[in-house]
């Protein structure tokens, strides 16, 4: 006979009893970490270093959906975000804070799922949790993190110094994510039409991994140091490389010229694009949430560049007055548009 | 004839041009905010000092009811209640980063009205809005706001550090937030049955500014700098004094003796307290939100304490073993109880 994995509710082990459990999850990394968990405030120390902060909220039925996001993958996730920015700032992150919105359909074991992602992603990319909030919610999940690192002062790249004339660069492929989410809400809609039928997720495993966990390209960031790449600017993909664009074009006054075909699309993604009869561009420019890092550098770094492994030269910045530009593989132009919110409903 | 203000649709501003009118509310005051709002992340220097981080999550329907919270206090006390955890480790706050889910009810004039307040108190505090992140939300208004601050290496005043004989001291009063809280609940209750019925605050000011307009204790901080006193533990009172005596008491692994005829309870607190059938202590024990600083401090130091501005000595720490007592006029001892989320719904 099997025994049913007993469901501690919140109520029972109350606020500071959740707490002290949730404490558990948090292990000291780094030395600049003074004091963590457990007093009004975290202290951190970076003698000699700037301190980068970033920010994102997470909310249930806007950021993800518990019916296909496993709260291990959702914890690993929220970090994995945060972590991404202070990356695309050639910084080196060394703490987050969680805050979390919990309403009474979840268990503590539930919570502990979630709790295990995060901590499994701090000890991956050795990062510190050091401080948070716990509160009631009345309607769905909601998360907040904050993370926190280090540059070298003056070190830190920005996105409004590109300059015309450099290439335009971006890691991994773009589109996945987007593709992954498809496939997630496919299945839940059959799910939930039969729920004998189980989902087919197999075929699409590097699709639904690139939505459910994304990685923050850390790996990028330290090959660009030890090799003495220094991007003019940089911005991590979280909106879809039309955005992401647009940000670093106003920002530094300059124009672009992507190419259609230099556009990295995992093959898994244009086939997939193909059968939801979306064209596989589309969902790079605009799909969102690849976590990849678009960055440029002077165009004399192109040999070096060309020798990264895992980063595509996709084009190159302008003057401001060429406007932004998408080149196809027959010549033509055409303006590209940055889209926000509505991204997902649009490309529809 | 009167116009209407015109009510903008967050919609038609569209993400990127919210963040660009929010931005707005963000000016730098201090030298340490290298880089603010409009990259991937902010950057502050703190050379030669310990960065303090603290974090707290505001919930619609948890922590603020927007029947009776204009949304400029609202922000207001966003800031508030982080400063006064910074505060309460002796730091001096220089950051903050504002995260915000807003569902589409809100228009843009209101999520403005909001940032006023943000703005009002990151002016009078003196700190900076250095980032944060927007989102739609499904159901009500979600705001997380993370603090930086700076504090001299190894001077942060922790829970843990309180010795048994240390005199127990708290700013303010005690009890006239939550008294608050229940004026406007009681307002608000013959409002929606009778629509034509205006509410009366005008009596209970005080008790309705303490809940919706609340101020962090940087004066106390100040004088205590100034006049070389050193607490030897120190907490601000979010969940009210029970909970907070606890925490000091449990981490610092001592008892303590409080003296009811020496917590300072408002006289409007205390009327009002009684007017509602309710022990005035009893608030001050657990009614939480009055964000007044709790502190020890060695008992050779009693002289400059009480001449300290707006601190009372309400009693002091004993060994573990005495436990947590509450001793009333007559000499009786009773236990003190600490409370969490459940709180406000134990003292009806």
């Amino acid at each position: 006979m099997q025994t049913n994995s007993k469901a501690t509710e919140i109520n029972d082990l109350g606020e500071f009893g959740l707490i002290t459990e949730l404490s558990n999850f948090a292990r000291k990394q780094n030395n600049s970490t003074i004091l963590g968990i457990g007093d009004d405030a975290a202290i951190i120390e970076h003698a000699g270093l700037q301190t980068i902060v970033t920010t994102d909220l997470l909310l249930e039925g806007i950021h993800f959906d518990l019916v296909y996001t496993p709260l291990k993958h959702l914890g690993y996730k929220a970090i994995v975000v945060n972590l991404s920015d202070i990356y695309a700032m050639m910084g080196t992150p060394t703490s987050v804070t969680v805050s979390l919105g919990i309403s009474n359909r979840f268990s503590v074991e539930a919570i502990k799922e979630l709790y295990k992602g995060i901590e499994t992603a701090c000890n991956f990319y050795e990062v510190d949790l050091i401080g948070g909030d716990t509160s009631a919610s009345l309607t769905g999940l909601c998360l907040s993190v904050t993370a926190l690192g280090t540059v070298e002062n003056g070190k830190a790249v920005k996105r409004h110094t590109a300059k015309s004339g450099d290439l335009i660069c971006v890691s991994g492929d773009l589109g996945a994510a987007y593709l992954g989410l498809q496939i997630l809400e496919r299945e839940k809609q059959i799910y939930l039409e039969n729920k004998n039928i189980q989902p087919e997720l197999d075929k699409n495993k590097y699709l639904v991994e690139r939505i459910l966990k994304p990685e923050a390209r850390r790996d990028i960031v330290r090959h660009l140091k030890t090799n003495n790449l220094t991007p003019t600017s940089m911005i991590d993909i979280s909106d879809g490389l039309s955005s992401e664009l647009m940000h670093l074009c106003t920002q530094s006054q300059v124009g672009c010229k992507v190419y259609d075909e230099n556009i990295p699309i995992h093959n898994e993604a244009i086939q997939t694009a193909i059968q939801f009869n979306i064209d596989p561009t589309t969902t790079a420019l605009n799909g969102g949430e690849d976590y990849e890092l678009l960055f440029t550098i002077d165009k004399d770094r192109l040999e070096a560049i060309e020798l990264m492994p895992d980063v595509s030269v996709i084009g190159n910045m302008v003057d401001k007055e060429e406007g932004m530009q998408l080149i196809t593989k027959s010549g033509k132009a055409y303006e590209l548009k940055a889209q926000g919110w509505q991204s997902f409903r649009e490309i529809d």
